[in-house]
């Protein structure tokens, strides 16, 4: 089990998909002109990154299902693989799809090779990120978990089509992601990474499975290459989690001193 | 995608998980005295089938949430094995696990073969179903989709454990199995294998993909080997179904000129 933001892709200087939902509300926006002053929209237009904050989870979500929602779940996902194909990371000047981590993708490769099924585990939209994990990390979209909105089954021109509606289905994140994989999978998988607090049930839940165990947390500790950041951080808090790896014997990686390269060349 | 009930194994005369339900009920009966003089558990206690029937969806609905919740997902696992390993199919005197179509194992084995990735995708529980898909289906439990109550995590002597509410979470019927399908797999399936009116949408959504498709209805014709229902049949009905597969071009199955043999030796 893999979580996705800050364990297989940079989550900094901000969630990918939020930067994704912001370029949504940009482009919705001449249909919308209450945006204007309305928030998060508002926040959104001006790329005022700390007032959407200040809008919490809340506002997120709104962000979301008036961004996410009102189409069907083909279009959604031509709208997501043409955003990633232009959008380009503010400092790296890369696609979002090359800020992958180098070592993780060398984990992934490992572990298929030996006959495992590699799953992420996210709290990132699960539509967001099924039209690429194939392409980039090996992962077909049936071995993609993540949050979601829900969907209605409808017809349109007389063909069935699954509708994308602006209502919250599943949110995968802490206590849920030990949730989801079971609905998932129906099974408690041996091996867990993770980066962040986020990540911490899942990684309790998976170790506490009965045989041999893996437990992994990315730990980001290199402010040249990377960006430092854990306990304190408002994006992938790494906090609790960090404290329990000493006592459950997790494994902790530090990006600066074991990792000789860190992104995709 | 399969239907499991009357696509892969008997449904009649009754939903095998219907039985499973009703012997539950008899199991916790003395612990729930009240159960006696209130319906549903009246008419299961009695082994009334009729007027359980009457109790409509909503009486099934309490019958499952009060038998199948309130243990670990362990636990249920361990008493659905147990029961499939002791209950007896009333007329054919078999364990209901042997009651599996010959001729579909051997579309799944087909299948198999040729690199496809079979799904489960059944009105019935899922967990009812992934303690034994693989042994009996060869489709591990993380191909299996259906319905589900909802499941929390809790801790329990310090070890963290997914507990069953009694409380639905989805219905994987009608309209919502393309809602299931997508939601687990992410892409539209090629092929579907149904048997009842309940598994129309799921076909209209998978043949109306682009490229080669393939619909196919289990039809049950054959009342020496099995039993002989359709349109009119309470479990199982086969009435809009069947018209569509006409003008869809769904292949038609017919148990008893298409099937030299029906059951598993």
């Amino acid at each position: 089990m893999f979580d996705n933001d800050g364990t297989l892709w940079s989550e900094q200087p901000n969630y990918v998909q939020l930067v994704f939902a912001i370029d949504r509300v940009k482009a919705l926006a001449p249909k919308h002109p209450e945006w204007r002053i309305t928030q998060p929209f508002q926040a959104a237009l001006e790329g005022d990154l700390l007032a959407l904050r200040r809008q919490g989870e809340g506002g997120l979500l709104k962000l979301i299902t008036a961004t996410h929602a009102g189409m069907s779940t083909t279009d959604y996902s031509k709208i997501v693989s043409e955003w990633l194909s232009i959008a380009v990371h503010p400092t790296h000047k890369r696609p979002y799809t090359e800020m992958v981590y180098l070592p993780m993708l060398e984990v992934l490769s490992y572990f298929k090779k030996h006959g495992f099924k590699n799953y992420i585990v996210s709290g990132g939209g699960v539509e967001f990120m099924r039209p690429w994990s194939e392409r980039v990390y090996g992962i077909p979209p049936e071995q993609v978990i993540g949050s979601s909105i829900k969907t209605k089954l409808v017809s349109r021109n007389g063909a069935p089509e699954l509708i994308r509606l602006p209502e919250i289905n599943f949110i995968d994140d802490k206590g849920e992601k030990p949730v989801a994989i079971h609905q998932f999978i129906g099974r408690r998988p041996i091996a867990a990474f993770g980066n962040s607090d986020g990540d911490l049930e899942m990684l309790q839940w998976v170790t506490a499975g009965s045989g041999a165990r893996l437990g992994v947390i990315i730990h980001h500790t290199d402010n040249e290459r990377e960006v430092a950041y854990d306990r304190k951080s408002s994006i992938g808090r790494l906090d609790k989690a960090l404290d329990e790896a000493a006592i459950r014997n997790w494994l902790v990686v530090s990006m600066q001193s074991d990792w000789a390269q860190i992104f995709r060349k």
